[in-house]
Parts: C-alpha cells; structure tokens; sequence
C-alpha cells in the first residue's frame, strides 16, 4: 500500500474493504512521504518493521528482490490524486499489478501514457470505481444489457454533496484542503472528484458511452479556485440523451449519488444511501421493488452479496467486491488460468475507465470554459 | 365556464376545485364547440337550459346583458391551448374578470397582446398554474423570502411522466393527440406542456427569473413532431444556476414534478407525488420534515390548508386554492375593497406568470434549434 | 346537516366532500345547540334564514311538510358522540335517511336500538368509517377478495397519534376537551375515536370479523379519565391473528392509520399518510408499488378516482366518496331503482359497521378492565 | 471457532465481522463435527493443519497447552442452538474468553448454569446481538438515557419475516430445517430465532427491562412443530407499555426489524433494513432525520461508525462493532487495564443479556400456552 498512513482516511477503507474476503492480506507498505510515520503507521497494523518502508520507490525495489510468495502480489495506491500516475508507472515497470483509487492520474496525458505502460506490461490495473460495486447496479447494468429496458432514451445521474458549502479549506480540514487545490486535484473540483462517479456509473449500467457534453461549472464559494457545482447535458453515443449534475455546496446532501435511466419498455432508479433497493418500472404495470439478497436476482448481484436478504450491505462491501473481483483476477494470473469474461473476477474497473474518467474531466473543463459549448468525449 | 364538456377531462377537475369552499357556484357554460353537446354538458351538471350557450361569443354577450349580481362573476376558460386566448380577450373585453387554464395563451406574442389588454381593462385575470397552490409549495416559498436558506445558489426542478413513452396519438387518446399536435398545442410538446409547471414552480418558490437557459429538446417517439423530452441548464438573475429537465417517456413515472433549492445555509426538497412533506436541510443539522397543517408552518401554507395534520391534501386542493385566492379577489374588487399584498386572495398565478410561461417556450424552443445555444429569457 | 355551526371543524370537511362531486346540495341546517349560532352559521354558508333551524327536532318537523323535491333529501349529523344516537332517531322515524359521523351510537346498547330503527323504517343509514373510501383501500379489499393473497394468516393494524400527548383538555381546545370527557365520548377515548377506524379498516380490507380480543388500555397523562392509548391482540373469525394499537400519545404521529395484511400467497401495506401507494408482496418475487389512477387497478379502486395518475388525492376526496355513494344510493331509492351488490353507489359503511364499532369499543374496555383477559366480539 | 465449516453460513459472516478492523486474527477452529470436514474447511481459510481440530474438546485442551500469545485469546461459538453451551462451558472452565452466537444457551436452566460458570470464571462472555451494534441503535439509546425523550411511555417493537411462509424445511434447505425443529432450536421458533432480537433492542435502546408479558404463538404452516408468528402486550418496569410481534410468515418481509419509542417529550423510529437513518420526532416540531456519519451524533455511534456520512454501513459493520468491542475488552485485559463504564469496548452483550433472553422464550412460551396470560419475565 502507499499512502494511507496515521491520519488519512481513504487508506483505512481501503484495508478494511481489502480484508473482508480473508482473500488479501496487508504485507508491506510506503504509508507516507514522511520515513519515520511510515514506519510508524505499519506499526499501528502490526506489519514487521522491514516491511514498512519509507517511500514507495523503496518499497517497489526492496519488494521485487524478494521471490514471489514472499514479496507484495500487488501494489495499492491510496494517495491524493498528483501522487496517482508515479508509483503506479514504476510498479508496473517492476513488474506488479497495480490497484489505484481514482482517478487513474491527474490529468488525461498522464493517462493515456499509464494506458500504454499498462499495455505494454502485460499486467492487471485496477480502479476503486467502489460505486459499481453495489450488486444492484450490477443487476441494473445486467437488466440493461439483457435489453429488458429496450433501447435506452434517457439517463440522470447526480451526485449532490454539501459538505463544502461553506470555506471550509480556510479551515485545517485536510480532505477539504487538498481537493480544492489545482495542484494536488487537477484541473476540475467537483466535477473530478464526484461527477466521475457519477460518469462510471452511468456508462456502467447503460454500457453506453457518453458522446458529447456541455457543461456549466460554478466556484460559489468565494476564494475557491476549482468547480464546486457542476450541471451538465449529455449525449449517449446511439441517441440516448441525459442529465448529470454534481455538486459539493448543495446543503444537507450527503453522498446521494443516484442514477435514473429510462428506455423503450422500462426505467431503473438506485441511490446510493439506500443501496440496496432497485426500483424496476415498466409500461402499464406496477413498479417493482428489487432488493438484495433475494433469489429473483442475476448472477452479477447474487455473486456481489454476501448475507440474506434485508441484511443491508453498505459501501465498504462494495468497495471490497472490486478488491475481491482484482484478488480474484491476480489470482487467476498467478495460477495461470484464463478468466471467463463474465466471470465475476473480471468485473472490476480498469485502466480504459480510467482514461475515459479523465478525458470527461477534460471535455467538462474545456466545455465550461467555451460557456457550455457541446465538447466531444473521446479515448 | 367555458369547454369542459361531455369527455372532457380537465373542466370536471376545474368544477370540483371551485366548488370545494363553497365560495363558487357555476352558473353558466359554453361547454363544447358543438352547441347541442354544451346544453347537453349543462344539463347533466344541473344547470338551466338558459345558461348553456352554444358558443362563448353568446355567453359572453347574453351574461353581458344580465344585472350585475345575476350574472357571471368571472368566466374560466379550460380549452386546449390554441382556445385560451380567443376567449379571454373577448371576456375582458366586455368586463368579464377572467381565470384561465395554463399556458396562458398560443404563443409569446398573443400573451403580449393579453397581457396589455388585461391591463387596459383593469380587470382581474388569473392562470391555474395549480401546482402553486400546494400548502408546502408555500412554506417553502416563505422560508425563501424570509432569507432562511441565505442566498439561493442552486436549483433543480424536474417534472417527469412517462404515459406518453409509446406513440398513444396513433390510438383515439383525446388527451395525447392534442397535446402532440402543433396546430393546437403551440411551438412545444412537452416542455409547453409540463416544463412549464416546473420553470414556473422554480420561479415562485426562489423569487428569481430565469435569465438564461440552453436547451436540449428530443422527439424520441418515431413520428412525433414536437418534443418529447427536454433537459435545460438554467441561469438565474442573481447568479443561481440550475437544471431542467422534464419528460413524457420517463418509463414508469407518473406527474413526479419535484423541486430541489439550495442556498448558502439550508436547502429545500419538495416532491409533488408526497406533497405533504417537504424536506429541510441545514448546515451541520439533521435534515427536518415539514409537514402540512402542523402549527410550526407559517400564514401562507396555514391559510391554504383545510384538514389536521396528516390528514393528506391532495391536487384537488391545491387547485381549489388557487380559485378560493381568485374568487377572494373577485369579491374584494365587487366588495370595493383593496387587498393588503399579503392576503392569501392576491396569492394566484396572473398574467405576468403567462407571459414568463410564454416566453420561457419561446427560448427553449430557439435555444434547442440553436443546438443548446444559450438563450435569453426577457419578459 | 346537525351541527358543523361556527367554530365546528369536523362539519366543515363534510360540507367539502359532500359539495366536491356537485351530486349534493346543502339546503338546510341545525347547526349549534344555540339558535342564534345556528342561524348566524347557516347564513354564513348562503343558505336563506327560514332554512336554519335553532334546534334538530324543529328542522326535522319542518322539513318533513315541505314537498318531495324541495325538502331535504337526507339528513347528516356531525355532532359529538352523545349527540349522534337522538337526531339518528328521529329523522329515521320522519322518514329521512340519515348519514352520521361515526361512532354510530354512544353505547352499543344505543347502536342496537339504532339498528332495530332503520330495519323497521327501511330507510338509508350511513356512516362516515371514510377511510374506507380510499382508492387503494378498496384495491386492497378487491385483491384479498379475489383471493391474490391466499388465505389471510396475520393482520397487523396501527392508528398512532401525538396530539394528546400533553394535558391539552385543561387549556381551551375543543377538540380535546370533549373527546377526553366520558360524558361526551362514552366509555373509551383513544380506542374509541380511532382504534374503532383501525378495527373497521382491517375488517373491511380482509373481509374476516374480530372474534376475540385481548386489550391492555392505558392513561398516561395525569388525570386524564379516558385511555389514551390501546394496544390489542387480535383473533379473526377462520384463524387469522393479529395486533392493533393505537396511541394519542406517540410523540410526532399525527394520523398514521397504516395496516399490513398477510396471507398464505402474499402481503399488503398501506399507510394514510401516503395514500397514493399500496405495497403488494409476493413469496419469492419483488414488492410491487400500486399507485392511484393507473390503469391496472380493480374496477373499486378506479371509481373512487378523479384525478390522473400521481396526482395525489387526500382525505377529503376518500371523504367524498363516502358521500357520493350515498348519494347514489339515496338517488336510486328516488328514483326507484336497485342498485347491483356491487355498485359503487353501495359501498359505504352502513349501521351493522356502526354496531360493530360501539361492541368493538365495550369488548376493548371489557378486556382492559380484566387484565386483557380474551374477551368476545359479538354482534 | 466452534462451529461455521464448509456450507455453514452464519460462520462466514462472523469471520468478516471479526477480519473487519484488523483486530482479529482466525489462529484455530474446529468447524465441523465432522473431523475431515473440519479440516477441509481450514485448509480453505490458510489455517495450517495442526490448528484444525477435529472437535471443541480437542482444540480446547490442545490450545491450552499453548503459551500466551500463542494460543487463542478468545473462543467463538457459531453452531446451532443446542449446541451453544457445551462449548462455552468447557472453554471458560479451561481460561478461554467465549464470544457467543445468540441465543446464549438452549434453555433458561442452562443459561443460568452458564452464568454461574462465567462468573466463578472471572473471564469475559459475549454474545453477538449484533443488531445493537448500529451506530444509531446506540444514538437512540445514548438519547434516551440522557432523557431527551423524557419518561418513556410506549415501545412498538417488530421482526417480521417471510421466509418460513412455506414448508421450507420439508425441503432441503438447511437454515430451516434446524430452526424449525425442537430439539436443536429450543421451546420457541420464531421468538426464539428473531422475537429475542427484538426483545434486546428494546431493552437495549430504553433500558427498560421488561416485567410482564402476554404472548399469541401460532404455528401457521401445517405440519410446523413450532411457532411460526408470535403477538404480545408487554409491560415494561416503570409503567411503559408496549407491543412485540415477530413473524416468519409475513409474505414479502425480509429481516424487517424496526422500533419505535415514545416518551412524554419526544420520539424515536428505527428500521433495520434503512439502518442509517434514525428518526427523531418532537412535540410542535418537525421530525428530524439523523443519518449515520454526521457530527451532530454522540460518541458512541460515532465510534460505531467506519465511513463518511452517506457512505451507508450494514449488517457486517454492526456485527463487527460487537466484535471490536469484544477484542478490546480482551485486550483490555490482556493488558492488565481496567475499561471505563462508558469506554466503546464496555459496549457488547453480556451474559445477562443472554440470560434474560432465555428468561424472554420461557416467559412467552408459557404465557401462550396460558392462552397468552400475563406472565412474568424474571432473571
């Protein structure tokens, strides 16, 4: 692991989704840019003091001397999004598979050049897209792609936050601090840290890829030097319009990423606070409500689940359902066996949604500054 | 009254909302353009055979004749909308107070024409933008006004329906051949239909215009000529951005108008298919849920409530409180009297709103031709 | 009507629904015990003074010499409790059918006599259980009817309210004041003002009469002389068993009459404050939302409909169905006519519902008094 | 581990509890009664052979020989009912702590042995409740206790299920077959299974024991040994009264936990399947909405909670909070320190959780056979 050390926040979600399988185990670690709280943080996770190293290039070359079995399987980085493309390019040049948190880098150059490193090495790389872990936006996506909907017409997908209504980087808080700071977030606020997700889940379940967008970025906060409002129109390649907006100063939403999409013969809502309900609406009949667990479900949310019905699972289980499908696919490497495509170890983000994640970031900014003018979305 | 007849739909929905406070008594009606099917209409409703006229031009000239006290105070109008503004002319004309179905009119250039023929005559002219007439709808209102929320940054509005997701106008549905019709439905489809509910509701409830919008229209529905589908970025006087969207092929959504505001300290959430709830959102607070007829509300939402709490109001009532505003107004004027600007009895839809409604067709209709294009909305 | 004068509430909602369907015509009234008031309210309603009477007797003998046609056609009363058995009497024994606020009686001794009255004149007796007048109550009622549910295993029945959760009675309100005061409200409070309509909804959705019951009534407010709260075990006529609460003193419910109904082949859910929305479950496949106004639902539920679909309707349009069903049947009996079984305008509750309620009330307080020992429901 | 092999279930969700915060390592087990398949099932988890036992009796005394450190610190127990208090006792007679799956023993006799055993032991005894591990199950209880609610008057408590809606266990599903026969579940099935959890949420929660009960068990499925659905009236000891039904034959339900409270100054409501929402009800205001996460929450439920607001927690989070805490106390006293009254790690059900559980079956197993008599729940 890098990053991750006494004090962040996302790195200790990342162990806690990591271990839920009892498939992966924590065995070395580069937890901070600074040697001694490193060492010290792996402490705090009971790791042996030469296995808590004090950066990660370090780390990448002490671990690769050590005969597989021994060393790291791969490497996951946890880092604030400038630190994304470096150790994820020197791993996968020392040969490790690679799971990031997202985004893939910080800016679309970088990722096309991880996307090409990635080909070139042959090896697994992952993406914490944790939202398209929940089994009932994988039974949406599966709803989608088995035509049940028909052809699909219209798409809103939001992603509200308030939690940055106010200035609260003028305060000490050290999520607020770095996310609204271009040179530790990248060219977008809002739009790259939440309206990414929202652009994965939507291309997720529809399988469709957006097209084109215009979109109007705000900075409400006085002083704010990134979007923290972003509302955006959409074209879907095939025809499909839609809607997706996100938002850090809408006051009193939590997380309430959420997804709409209606086609010929039916719609699908989910959100995301209260993940384990689908609502599945059709032509002349009653809406149905799908919940987790049950026996009615597909394959992908059966695989995804791992209590009975209306024992709700939350985000830490589908975040490790991304950890338990990369296990699964380095796994399979490590054994030398070729995965069935709709394996479930196949199903987990990779370096394809993270470039497109980057060139919507791009296409968004660029959008915005032309005041909303249709902009293509290309990879 | 006039249209309303045998097989129409909306004119029995406008005698329930009048009659419901016992303030309104119908007295007269040119109920159908067929002048055998209106005295047929009237009867059926208990009416003398007298008072059903063939045409309005009759009605409007034989009430004209009667005393004062004998005949009608005021005359509605609930025709499709090329029949709105034939009708209120001449009614107002020969000094008729008029209340009429929304849009106000065809086009923005007839609601001009009203609009200076309401003012000429100095009579009382109304529109049933019902969905105003919500008890919540007010309170939220209210708490806007009163600065609770601080300045108002953000707005999305939605009104969603999916009855029309197939071509229904191919069958005999009254209701749906009309509406896509664009000699008798104006220059939009859906967005003139029940985007306007939601431009007006945003409206109402922040106090701000629109000043600017781009919009994407689509005709999903293969043969269709006017669109079925409309996502908007709205721009508000005062620096408020939003969304816009609303829909006829949303699968499985019924009249799902729902609004959400967000300001520097609170935001609002008010959902027209619950319309007894309304949700707000504070800074660092538990989110509270407002809900009809409890002491806690203000004088606006108290005064258009007529059951205890919990007792749930529906769309009837709110459309019968915006004839009891009107019918307030009416008796005030034959009373002599002059209304304080806070009496719940000037708190109805007038003129103006159907100019803005008016306008706002004309510019997203432009801006959509415009491929998006930002387009002003002037009034 | 008998009552309902000046600062009467409950009279004032009967006047909406009666009114909302233009089928019923308020034409007389005995609106207070005081003469004065009487007069003063009528004239307040329009209604020409030598129609308002000081007192019931006098407008029964009066009435009852005008002709057919001009004399009323029915008589309501919307008196408090003690006051209902009296005018019931003696308008049945004037040849005026009769529609009464429930309860029907203040005793079932009374409600007994009542019966016996309207047997022997023939004539139409009405009771306003208008929660039964709900679209989706009636749907309910039809699908268990039809047999979707199989046989009915378990209902659980709640009426929670919050009002009288402080000592209301001892400062000036009216409502509290005489329905605290056995005097004026019989032998039971809380389980007679609304456990009564929780009783009369689980009957009347599943078709089964209460064959015993086990009550534990408490007073929790200091000095208060009626419980103001029940909670009961319930046994079903062919073996189902249930529970019904309900409370004056939970904290925050305001009208939260819900029920849930289980049988071998599914469930049902329906809560007041959310009319509109019938919960339909099934053994292994998802709950199904039925909402008001679409077109799958039962012949019942699509009477009791005036508006489209997801246009919420409330509770006085479930009050005004009440009435206009007994305004059909009064018409009928006008007009000569018998109504098929089931004709909507035969679905209202009618005196053996009143019976059942006043022994539902004595078999409560019966079983409280003795420990909750299981106690008959017999009528 | 007792218990949890190849094809059990319950043991794989403690395993993710317990692996949740990197407290907790899984050392030894004996995991079947099958020795073959006891070690099959380690060799599954990267357990070395010599720690998979082919019993309980032969991992206890083959642990004890190990030195501190090496050896287990804690035993848990994950096998049906009857087979609880085997283990438990013999590992506490041999210095194991024992964390316990509910219910603590197979009858109240046993359970009181049980606690005569823990505490000549003087070791640690846990038992996983684990629905009182939800962070805002210990927001409501911190709430009351700090006398928010004021006086508590009303408990309405319920576990409805559906699964058992049919005759399951003449199949063969194994989770049914064991619950429904007597001599491996106990006296009681449903209220055994599922009534007792809801008896210790709403002891937990008010800290209210409750004195005297009234219950209605019904086996409604032909051929059921034990009770499928169960009614009762409870008194608790201060004069609050209350309602317990549990159900596994409530078509459509899926673990339906829920409680609502009320006491003379406020409310409170909570769902199991919507465990991250508490709501708050007052006296003349607004009903609050408190979501897990946020910082208006006390200290115990935001030591309960692992992620951001919104990030929604389940049913694995709660159990492992009941396993955080029981590590901590082990650690505790590992330690050598003494753990605060209020100190997280205090925060697990004990014994007499356990007991009075058993005490809760006995009491509702006689009172129905009584014909739902009121009887005393005494421990």
């Amino acid at each position: 692991m890098v990053g991750g050390g006494r004090g962040a926040f996302i790195g200790a979600l990342h162990r806690i989704a990591a271990a839920m399988d009892g498939q992966i185990e924590l065995v070395c670690g580069a937890f901070s840019s600074d040697p001694q709280r490193s060492k010290d943080s792996g402490a705090d996770l009971f790791l042996p003091a030469n296995r808590c190293y004090g950066t990660y290039e370090e780390m990448i070359r002490a671990e690769a001397k050590l005969p597989l079995g021994e060393r790291m399987d791969f490497m996951c980085i946890v880092t604030p999004n400038f630190m994304h493309f470096p150790p994820a390019k020197m791993a996968l040049e020392n040969g490790f598979h690679v799971l990031s948190d997202k985004p893939a880098t910080f800016s679309l150059d970088e990722a096309k050049k991880l996307a090409a490193i990635v080909k070139k090495s042959g090896l697994l790389y992952g993406l914490t897209h944790n939202y398209t872990g929940y089994p009932l936006v994988k039974e949406a996506r599966a709803m989608v792609a088995a035509g049940k909907l028909g052809k699909i017409r219209k798409v809103v997908v939001e992603y509200p936050q308030g939690w940055l209504a106010t200035r609260l980087e003028a305060s000490d808080q050290k999520q607020a601090a770095w996310r609204t700071d271009p040179k530790r977030s990248g060219a977008a606020g809002c739009i790259g840290d939440i309206g990414t997700h929202a652009e994965n889940l939507a291309e997720y379940i529809t399988g469709l890829p957006i097209s084109e967008l215009a979109a109007d970025l705000t900075a409400f906060v006085k002083g704010r030097k990134l979007d923290d409002d972003g509302n955006l129109l959409l074209r879907f390649k095939g025809g499909a319009k839609g809607v997706l907006h996100s938002s850090q100063i809408s006051v009193g939403e939590e997380n309430n990423l959420n997804i709409r999409v209606y086609g010929e013969k039916g719609g699908l809502e989910w959100h995301q606070n209260e993940p384990n309900t689908l609502l599945v609406k059709w032509l002349d009949q009653p809406t149905q409500i799908f919940r987790t667990g049950n026996g009615y479900l597909g394959k992908a949310a059966a695989s995804a689940t791992r209590t009975p019905p209306s024992h709700p699972e939350g985000y830490l289980e589908a975040f490790a359902n991304v950890y338990r499908a990369f296990a699964g696919a380095v796994r399979a490497r490590l054994d030398g066996k070729k995965l069935a495509k709709d394996d479930p170890a196949n199903d987990y983000p990779k370096i394809e949604d993270g470039v497109r994640g980057m060139a919507f970031i791009e296409a968004v900014v660029k959008s915005s500054k032309a005041n909303a003018a249709w902009t293509k979305l290309e990879t």
